[in-house]
């Protein structure tokens, strides 16, 4: 099956393995007119980079963007815009010996089971770094949601016990923190205790919090293709998440209706809700409150100490992951967060156009 | 955008509103000769029926089910399965003063701000009467799902403060329980707890927790169709669901990497994990294990208490919505998970059968 | 897999066999606020009806359409569109002879090797009473194009040898004539040689064209989803249609360069072409121009007279089919070339409408 | 819309303009397994080269394809293949000038309508270059379908007025004539027709016939997505195509049942027909005997004779187009046509898989 390929309009497929030549993705369906430059692509590629501080993996990734078709003229024409991103300091020796195992909560069983074989090198498919594809794409998705007053912001709300206390939020301390957590009180307490699991060969799992803000009432769908079951799909495509959650999200299940419905209010014909509980959606379309949703990442797999697992020669053996591993995925997976969330709203802000005759009517008679 | 239909080679489409003449679903893509009745369906449909008990609503919904189309000789054709269920005691009377004002919690002012109008009666395509449809095609896939060994069960993980324990489960419990918990002695708290709320004139929310049991390893897809993200989309889809869980879930962003990581095992050729952090996805894939997934519902958003909203003539006002709500939706939505978690599963493992070469040229070289 | 859904943003499913129960079609995605009643479908469900004159089959069918979702108070409301048609004079007992053989020309054969059995009742799901969906469908995406000045008209352009001559186009012989043709000599002609095909127990072949005026140009997407590909698509799915054809056709194969390009002409800011060799599609996109296509129509495969083929005991026979049987396809087909048309181009249309960034930031921006 | 996808399980996205950095095609859904090299794909790639004869324009196009990834040990893995080839040889200054004006019989003024500018570059998105991914894509299809004994063979069936006799095949003439017709007196013939085309500054169209054998009766799908239906839109959405025909194709709408039928025959339980007027599609599902169809192409439209057409000033001019071009499009289309229906048989036979619950069954019950 053709799992690489997301969205109904604004479609992405993206490529590529971690030890591969390249990464890449192809967006189809972006709409014409976009200025569009590769700066506007780096800028997101490098908040996911690796090798910035002592608490991401101290493996160097450069990964420079290519536009190879799509933008004429410095804007995009309407045709596939193809992003490349070589792969260039992948030494495939590093992972040579977990070729002959599996490496426990990766998918190294999982492909072997599907697909009969599998590019060990570096996770091959499965690697974080097929999510190049999804942050460039995203890149551009943002970039054109900005046009119409739509903003997407993430962040990372915990790590392991620490949370990010939002009654200090500061903007500039997600872009400018390690952690990238919007508090650099919880970002000093995190980083102490990554410190802590990497003395211990261990890792930590967190959770990225993502506001998505300027959304017009009335976007999303009814039924299957509801904006937060799809918002749940692209979040929980990312490798590693093990929940998510829409407003008020778990605490919903334990609430009662007084506590969880949100009044409406009207003020000079202004509806709105005081309070946002259901998150910026009702009934799968928006309600013109800020969208709010978490995704909970599971630790890094990849843990130095002792684990027991099983070899190709069908042994149970013990092992100790060698190489260069992030302690916690969460800051690195702020910005993929982003790019997933953009997405999801830019196609369904999309597929809206024709949700009225009149604006269908509106739209061919001038 | 058309959003009322499910899945890729399984895919179904549903359709109806809670006071229109009808409600069903159309199944396309079913595999020929499968053994199919209206009772095989009809058992599915009882269980989400109302006016069964104290905890759910007084109204009488006798959903009796037609085949139409696709069966023939008792067996399936593999031409679409349309299937058709009479709305027969909806009173639009009971509803008309809802048409005047948005309820809190509901879909009626983001229909509006979509659509331009909506078809007040009893939420309309809104309301819990459009999960007919998933349950009644549920029913089928679980029945083919049945054939190979996969079976799906969910049950009432728990109500408000009151969780199963389920060191006691009872398999018998969940059919036979109102709460459809599998422990009698939570059933009887969250009995109490119920009766308590509907005295306050509010409702609760709860958590479904489903198991999918006998699925082979290799089942999903890398990327953006991994099967877990299949799953959240298809349980976020239900009305009501805030939050998404896959095995550990939530508990996951706080653990540690030594903590989540599920060892593998193998005994006689047999590779098995002792725990299952994982909730038997690894990498989007099924890895053997059980798969575990939970669901929170927020509360019944139609209480019975004084709340503020607005109206059609742009006024704030207080409102007290009348009729016959569940306290609950839980109860009623347990056998929707289960149809959604089959859907699912069931379209993953018809996409599954060309994901090897070999597996190709076997089904077509004898 | 699913072969009953057509369509991306307006998408329809039809479900239904020539003796079951009834025929129907879901629509999903017609945007709302559309006024519709049953008697727009009627219309159309009308002109393809048998038993209207001596050229059609005797058969009474009397397909009366019922709304079972989706219209409010008059008006769409933009969730499904359940459109419902009783089968109401269909005798089984006509048809129990065919079960035991392979009628040549038909999908008994073929529907047997792929799913093992077949309702062979009147041919089951591959009958021509399969577009009764179709048709009730495309009344709607008619109805929705004609508010934006888009007009879809098919007629019969020849029956076997006997042409149509366009210089003498008559538009009112198109809905009131057996024949369907826009010439009442080509009619009587035609007519004629009808009548001594069924003397001779034969049957004939021929032609639908189809006109769509007032489209504007810019519809349609380059490479895979030209909007010829996708209206080949749509007419090729018609039963017995062997050919289509988009402006020139066939006569491009052997025409040259000079004679097939149309040169461009202004007047008045007023982009035009004297000629339309290309059918007014060029790269896969509207230029303005009419839309111009040809369907070609194999003879009704059920003939009266001897024919060699294999029964279910694997023997060679000789059969002669009864029955009441259509000498031509043609006239009743009219009006489902009208209806795939119709739903091909207004998908396209709403498609359209985020092709530029502009257009999506004034639709966001006011 | 994003028109750049092709396919349901084995799915591809092709991207690039003709002079741009590159053209490429990412093959998502590929079987696991299948030995794949970089020569499997140039092989093919060779087949569509210009200036290999006087009839082909004498641009140098030295496309040499890269596998960037999805490939491993030799093997394909079932993650996305990328596919590079980079534009080596385009000169943007020989196209300078049509930038101004609109090509009579090209895309420019319909691009110029959908998306509000275009690259006009050697035609940009809409230039014969966009079949590199395509064919690229169909080299991969074709060795599957040749691992279950499917071959997909085209050739030149005709060129302006001259067709190949097919009594006389020659299937070494199609690889070896500049024509790539299967017979080398209509080669000899066609090649002065063309000559004498060049002379007089005009083009020629032309028909491709493409033959399908050792596909097994069951493939495709009743109404929507029969596999007549599907092959006509891959054929179709090649640029220039103007009419597809299956089996008799048009002849058949002049034809008489008794004509049209093939009879059914039975010899050591093998069914059989003498006849294939039905081109070997019996109700949307494949018979068992050759697919056959025929695309029509029209005429080059860059013609070097003066034209009519409007520049950006909205001027009537007369231009002369000036370049490279082919007098034909056909000989370098055949390939194209081979690679769209391998693609289109190989999606077919996929999703076929899942077409009967025994099947199902027998996968996944050992």
């Amino acid at each position: 099956m053709a799992g690489s390929t997301y969205g109904t309009i604004f479609k992405i497929t993206t490529w590529g393995e971690s030890h591969g030549k390249a990464l890449g993705v192809v967006i189809d369906g972006c709409p014409a007119g976009l200025p569009l430059c590769e700066e506007d692509i780096q800028l997101y590629l490098n908040r996911r980079k690796p090798g910035q501080s002592t608490i991401t993996t101290p493996r160097k990734e450069d990964d420079r963007v290519e536009i190879l078709s799509g933008v004429f003229d410095g804007r995009t024409t309407g045709t596939p815009i193809s992003l490349f991103v070589p792969n260039t300091s992948q030494k495939s020796s590093d992972y040579s010996e977990i070729a002959s195992y599996y490496r426990p909560g990766h998918a190294d069983y999982t492909f072997d089971e599907k697909y009969g074989f599998r590019d060990y090198r570096g996770g091959g498919r499965s690697s974080g770094r097929e999510t190049i594809g999804r942050v460039a794409a995203g890149a551009i998705a943002a970039k054109i949601l900005k046009e119409i007053g739509i903003n997407v912001m993430a962040y990372t709300r915990s790590i392991g016990p620490i949370s990010a206390d939002l009654t200090k939020f500061n903007r500039d301390a997600i872009l400018n923190t390690a952690t990238c957590m919007p508090d650099r009180l919880a970002d000093e307490k995190a980083t102490a205790y990554l410190s802590e699991c990497m003395k211990q060969k261990d890792s930590s799992g967190g959770v990225v919090e993502c506001i998505i803000s300027g959304i017009p009432a009335g976007i999303g769908d009814p039924v299957f293709e509801k904006l937060d079951a799809n918002l749940s799909k692209a979040i929980m495509s990312i490798g590693a998440v093990k929940a998510v959650e829409i407003g008020d999200g778990i605490m919903a299940s334990s609430a009662k209706g007084s506590e969880n419905n949100d009044p409406f209010f009207i003020n000079e014909n202004n509806i709105y809700k005081k309070t946002n509980h259901s998150g910026g959606i009702l009934g799968g379309i928006s309600d013109g409150s800020n969208i709010i949703l978490r995704a909970h990442f599971k630790p890094t797999p990849s843990i130095f100490s002792k684990q027991h697992t099983v070899n190709k020669n069908g042994e149970n053996i013990e092992v100790e992951i060698k190489g260069r591993h992030d302690p916690i995925i969460v800051p690195r997976a702020v910005v993929v967060v982003e790019a997933m969330a953009a997405l999801t709203i830019l196609d369904a802000c999309m597929l809206n156009m024709s949700s009225r005759v009149d604006y269908f009517k509106d739209f061919y008679i001038q």
